[in-house]
């Protein structure tokens, strides 16, 4: 049943210009739109993850926790690492260099979803205590890595950034092999309290 | 300690009585409530999960990655699956036909997390790309898969649904043993940019 | 590439003097705040955890699901639990006391996600069901366990709580062992409908 059918796009039209007359604004049940607030507040930070591989207990900062049958949990999965869940606790800092002085920590989780190509799902919080960020950032979404430039959202936020809303403009900034990777994040609020 | 209690609803009532005269408006610290925007958007769409059982690597779009100590990953735990933890990369149609052109992927996961009953909780997001949407809506919620229609939480999107918020009523429109079922989603958004 | 550097806060001091003088409201770029409206909302609830740890499946509310390698699903691991993940489905109370009549379930997940210390992360939705109060809250956030008061997002809501927003402070207000514990969760929204 499809909801954007002829009729259904038709009576939206014709509502949309009787309102917009009449009303000095569309008000068609299914499109009506807000005005998009302007950005609040640009953040650039980037985060750094080291998978645990079975060697490097030191350094790594996340571990896989769960996968398919049959798979182990140090080396990732042939399948574009499809069901591979790793949870993570990696330094943020404000340049691509993994040994600048970190600015938070980004800890939650990723998985990767699907057989046919790399992709994954986030869940996770930016942590931040530094001179000019004090505060969380929570973020939620699919994330298609092979993409350069993917948006996941922002879906909350307390102490800077209480109630934050927005989106994340994520692209891979450097991947080496399947035990480092470096995400540079470009979030974008529309509401700061 | 109820914070609802006789004292805080009497002081309450009062002050509402006050400030509707006063205000013109009700203030009650507890109870203040906003006017509900009208829906702005609504989708129907159906998803399809057809999850691993050790026979359908081909078919499958989900696998369980996580169990109970003593589970297996190819057959699901006796106490109502509680537990179980899988991972999805799901078709998405318009209606409720598996072999329907998909208009995007619903990706995440979900656990079982009732021992004496069908529930679980989802974390998912509908990355959508079609004609008609471009974009991602990101869905949380606890699924109490055995009442007929139940609510979660749009928390976020991107793209044409940019800063998405809203619900999802979600129903089990079809199940077919532990392998396949469909869900069919009613997305309510009240912002849309 | 700090964001926050001298010039951008300089131009941005710049813009907002002019503003404030020409507009009558602070419009910089990259720290334009709105007004936090009153929290419109406030609850005050428990909720209790007890983790299976193999011998006490009637009274376990949750149960470790996933682990990093080489742990098993009913002994925390030693690192802080690090890569620990538990999924449950827990009483909620009005107050701190496990055998009050439940006022519903918090049901959800949470994982330890640092070597170092004791810290979680946590996505779950309170599931209430009682005279006062029908619909979800669901909550999403890091949690670091050792901080006495800490803040996680509310990313939305259903029923009574429709679209709902805001914080919980959290704090751990009973701690037995490795196998129960009990959060009081001061609920603030912001936004209700």
């Amino acid at each position: 049943m499809a909801i954007w059918n002829g009729k259904v796009l038709n009576l939206c039209f014709l509502w949309l210009l009787v309102s917009t007359v009449l009303l000095n604004g569309a008000d068609c049940h299914s499109w009506k739109k807000s005005k998009l607030p302007k950005p609040c507040r640009n953040l650039v930070l980037y985060f750094h993850d080291i998978i645990y591989n079975g060697k490097n207990a030191e350094n790594a900062t996340s571990a896989l926790v769960a996968a398919p049958e049959g798979a182990n949990l140090t080396i990732m999965t042939g399948n574009n690492h499809f069901g591979n869940l790793a949870v993570f606790d990696d330094p943020i800092t404000l340049d691509n260099n993994l040994h600048s002085p970190p600015v938070g920590r980004a800890q939650g989780f990723y998985f990767y979803d699907m057989k046919n190509t790399f992709s994954s799902w986030l869940g996770f919080t930016f942590v931040l205590n530094s001179t000019d960020y004090k505060g969380t950032i929570t973020f939620n979404g699919a994330d298609p890595i092979l993409v350069k430039y993917r948006d996941i959202s922002v879906v909350g936020g307390t102490g800077d950034f209480l109630m934050a809303r927005g989106i994340a403009t994520i692209n891979t900034d450097a991947y080496e092999g399947d035990v480092y990777f470096r995400l540079r994040v470009n979030i974008t609020l529309y509401e700061c309290y």
